[in-house]
């Protein structure tokens, strides 16, 4: 390995000059060996194929064991608490104790945790990621602090179970952005060229791959993170998308069966569906009503969401507890609903004693609850805790709808990491239960037409309640492949497809925004899909409607147009028509004008691409903005916020 | 029902007042009242959601039926094309003639159908539904007369059956897009308003119904088309297209049950895939090399289907042919083919006695064919016609890959209306039963590690074959959806998405062209996505890159500076930056310039919208394009067609 060599290669291996040029670094001649090795494989592997795929292959991997890892540790805090409480058998006191002080103290520790060292770490970080997909910088979102925080922060909140009931796809969403993130700063490191584009492909493939990752669902979950995200998708990040995601999938379940967690690889909730007749072909008249009965809960959850987001923020003490006492609250919130799950009080008919899968799988057992009651098989599991008090399962249900509803909006203010995309899954899987029970139990009196409906079943109904019900809530489809993918079950892909296009149906009349956006709005972050998606017409809304009235500057506007038109106009905001690049002068300038303060200055804006437009002004938090393209005004967009404050009084 | 209550419902009934205003056209009374009840309809059903989402429902109904009716003409001819051959058993000639002279009749006439009433409807269809996409109008492309012509020719291709090996996908999309077009109308003569929006999307949307209507598939199908047809999409097609996918699905599923195919709703070919232990972790691996030998063949195939279009436009005698004389040509073509594929020859080696949905069904199948010919189960079906001779089955599957490539090739040149997607898929599940076949038999004669690789299932692999296969012809993902919705199997997903996504990579690598790509650039269509695909890197090319030589004529640039450009110039070609408005004045004013000639007129063109200015340039039919944004050269664009004609040097 002489240095002449390694003169010859120097093409080939910018990274050396520094090594050799200082002689003082210890070990020269071995590390000098060590980096060639290196730039040799990088050589062999860039052969193959870019090292971007490396870096996708890399992510769904690292995500994938991130996510195994959090199962792993959730369910070992989970059986802790199973244990503890089973110890204490006979004293109701002490058992209370444990079922409430055990998650009350481990989301205290969560929100503190959180709240000391990343304060951005808390809630979804869906609403974050899209606002960076949507190209702003947001460094603190990115930050290795977060990962951390937001990792143990996660397990924390999961390992508080069906109480709290909060779940993981939204942090993991935001965890492997992060995780995406460190990996395009290296690959672009290796690379040294394509910087920018490595870069947003990155962002976009790892917003996929954390739902995939986080289920084992790898179409689905690019699908959702693609309906949820975006407005318009590029299919030139389908491939790495898929790829990344497979990876992710791959290795999810391929860690569960090295985990001695059966003998294959298998979907996360496995059914036992009976194939041969999954559903009379008028059933699905029942999964349409299934859909709808769907999408109006999914009105009034989002409705009582974004009441309790607005009350938070405008109630004195909950807003003051929420900025300075985020421990308290927490304790406090979740003390409270875990004393309401107590199984030796209301959780008696709620089935509190489920954890999450639990809960899930249960509602997914093909075999019919009420059916079970009368032959008394071996098989009793579901039955035990949902009719354990001698109540009927319909009872069971309804109460656990009712309760889940104000204490699932209650839980969306405790200020931890966590996923809100699972609760409504399951909330979704009761409903469609209670239908499907309904379903069985009538077919099986005979009060339908023919005798022939001897075998509904009702775990059918409960994937589509769980599809529609999330769908509707997050204004998407893909709920449909994620709920296959979950299950493994196919047979009732159309009447699911069926159901969650008519809870879409009713929960996006009226032009009400999404779960996430309306985090979006509650946070003050730029959300781009939400308004493309309801308010469509914009980009063809002539000229004449929206600036009638309004003073129009010109472009290479002067000081002196700018305060001759600040001077006549009676508006609020005057629209500017100018090059971006101007826009600093001018607004500068205007800073130093006598009646510059009546001006809303964040309605200087001009450039070509509306949504560039619409970063901008969407950063400076005005309320109203205008687009303009190629010098002439084009629209006037405005953000849905209106509505979300209009709706208290209409209703 | 008073004139004066019309007269009070003038504003909401607009199209009455020619009615009322001709007092000879008859039954002025009856229909004034048909018409008042249909305006009242009208409003009823505008109060529940958009007119433009019946349009949506009743085109996935109407192409469901057409579908159905389409699957059971060609049901009964291939039954009267069977019970001849059967009734003619022991005159070997007799049969000889009917085998060959039936599918060639059928072909024949179908070619001279389609070339005497509509030529524009032979082929596969999506291409052109690519550009009408794009933004371009092709007016004959959805004329009734194409409709008809297609509707009936296609009828005669499917029924051929196996012997020409077509199928129904492609020339389904275009059905669908007619239906859509015919509705769009429709729907907006009742609106009135926002008459272009949705016509586009109502062109979006039918081009998913169409592959959804085609399997029952709706999921698959709209990605798969989006795929196929965009290389960006818009989310808010996303909810007509998947409603207008489930209501074709449903219709088609619902109409095979009520035609007596089975009790509920299934896939269309069902399988019977082993739940409990569907495939191994290792075999993983082995899916993973069937993906990249599909992605190899494929790559095989593509080329020798682009090879075989650049012949037939090059070599006289087939260029003429298939100009002048193509129902002789399809005669003949298909006479040879069907005389190869005799049973008592050639055939005999291929389970010619197949139809194409037999011939998938046998390779799903998920018992062991090769093991069946050991212990004889009563169910020998598919053993029956794989090794009908005595031959293996490994030899009669190798010889069945081998003939229908070129087979295929040759079918593909044939001027019929015929799809090129199903053959493909079947093609692939070929490949992945051969492998299949090959690890079942190695495990079950424990070559492997341990003794308990006794269950592999052959099917696996020839699904995972299939959607790999026509994954990497057709450069999309979406077969894996379209595989699993066919089957209604959820088990394989993740090794049958990795393979795909394999053989993506290998298809894709060398930036060559897609099938419907090359189709495209033989028939000199714009195709936008694939110049997308095919090089990404053009938006970012610097200007400096492409026009360091050119001479670039500024924006109003007069006859003066033209001539003067032209003549100092040495280039083919001059980019002039000009305001789109300008364009024509400026070309024609260069055509009377006397260097004119050495000037491609095509290379005219400036708008801020890169698509349009592809569109523009794309239909001038020119290599090469230049585009200029705001003013500025931003970017060179050239036909991928030059790796196409510059392939068979290299090789």
């Amino acid at each position: 390995m002489s240095l002449e060599g390694q003169e010859n290669q120097s093409d080939t291996s910018h990274n050396k000059s520094p090594l050799l040029s200082d002689p003082w670094k210890p070990c020269r001649q071995h590390r000098a060996v060590v980096k060639e090795l290196l730039l040799k494989l990088r050589c062999c592997l860039g052969t193959v194929c870019g090292i971007e795929w490396y870096g996708y292959a890399a992510l769904g991997i690292l995500t994938a064991i991130l996510s195994f890892l959090m199962d792993l540790s959730v369910a070992k805090l989970l059986r802790a608490h199973q244990w503890l409480y089973t110890m204490l058998e006979g004293n109701v006191l002490l058992q209370f104790l444990c079922w409430t002080l055990y998650p009350a103290c481990i989301c205290a520790i969560a929100s503190s945790f959180s709240h000391n060292i990343c304060p951005f770490s808390t809630g979804s970080g869906i609403p974050e990621v899209r606002t960076m997909l949507a190209g702003f910088e947001m460094p603190h979102y990115l930050s290795l602090t977060n990962l951390f925080s937001k990792f143990l922060g996660l397990i924390c909140t999961l390992a508080a179970g069906s109480t709290v009931f909060l779940g993981k796809v939204g942090p993991f969403v935001h965890l492997s952005t992060m995780v995406g993130g460190y990996l395009s700063n290296l690959c672009t490191l290796i690379q040294r060229d394509k910087k920018e584009k490595a870069a947003g492909q990155m962002l976009v493939v790892s917003a996929g791959v954390g739902v995939a990752s986080c289920f084992g669902a790898p179409i689905g979950g690019v699908l959702f993170s693609v309906e949820v995200m975006s407005s318009h998708f590029a299919l030139r990040h389908y491939c790495p998308c898929f790829f990344s995601a497979a990876c992710g999938a791959l290795t999810f379940r391929l860690l569960a069966v090295w985990g001695g967690d059966g003998e294959t690889l298998q979907a996360l909730f496995r059914t036992n569906f009976p194939d041969a007749l999954p559903f009379y072909p008028l059933e699905i008249l029942l999964f349409a009503f299934l859909g709808l009965l769907c999408g109006a809960v999914s009105c009034c959850y989002l409705f009582c969401h974004r009441w309790i987001l607005r009350f938070t923020k405008t109630n004195p003490v909950f807003a003051k507890m929420l900025t300075t006492e985020k421990a308290l609250y927490s304790g406090m919130v979740v003390f409270f609903l875990a004393s309401l799950t107590f199984p030796h009080f209301a959780g008696h008919y709620m089935a509190s004693k489920y954890t999450m899968k639990e809960l899930l799988t249960s509602f997914l057992d093909s075999r019919q609850w009420t059916s079970q009651s009368h032959n008394t098989s071996e098989q009793l599991q579901p039955l035990l805790e949902w009719s354990s008090s001698g109540t009927s399962v319909y009872f069971s249900l309804v109460f656990f709808l009712l309760m889940k509803m104000w204490m699932l909006v209650l839980a969306c203010t405790l200020p931890l990491p966590a996923g809100y995309f699972m609760p409504v899954f399951i909330y979704g899987a009761a409903i469609g239960r209670l239908i499907g029970e309904g379903a069985a139990y009538l077919s099986s009196t005979g009060v339908t037409p023919g005798q022939q409906w001897a075998s509904v079943n009702p775990g059918g109904y409960a994937l589509a309640g769980a599809a529609a019900f999330s769908g509707a809530v997050t204004h998407t489809l893909s709920p449909v492949l994620v709920a296959i993918e979950l299950t493994g079950q196919f047979t009732h892909a159309v009447p699911i497809l069926l159901a969650t296009l008519l809870a879409n149906a009713l929960s996006r009349s009226g032009q009400r925004p999404s779960f996430y956006d309306a985090l979006s709005i509650s946070k003050r972050l730029p959300h781009l899909p939400s308004l493309k998606k309801a308010s469509p017409q914009l980009p063809s809304t002539p000229v004449g409607q929206v600036a009638v009235k309004s003073v129009l500057l010109q472009k290479a506007a002067g000081p002196v147009e700018a305060e001759q038109a600040v001077r006549t106009s009676t508006e609020m905001q005057i629209p500017v028509v100018d090059s971006y690049g101007e826009r600093t002068n001018l607004l500068e300038c205007l800073n130093h004008l006598p009646h510059s303060s009546s001006l809303s200055t964040s309605s200087l804006c001009c450039c070509s691409h509306k949504k560039n437009a619409h970063s901008i002004l969407s950063l400076l938090g005005s309320q109203t903005l205008f687009v303009a393209d190629e010098g002439k005004l084009v629209g006037l967009i405005t953000w849905p916020e209106k509505e979300d404050t209009a709706e208290p009084n209409q209703t």
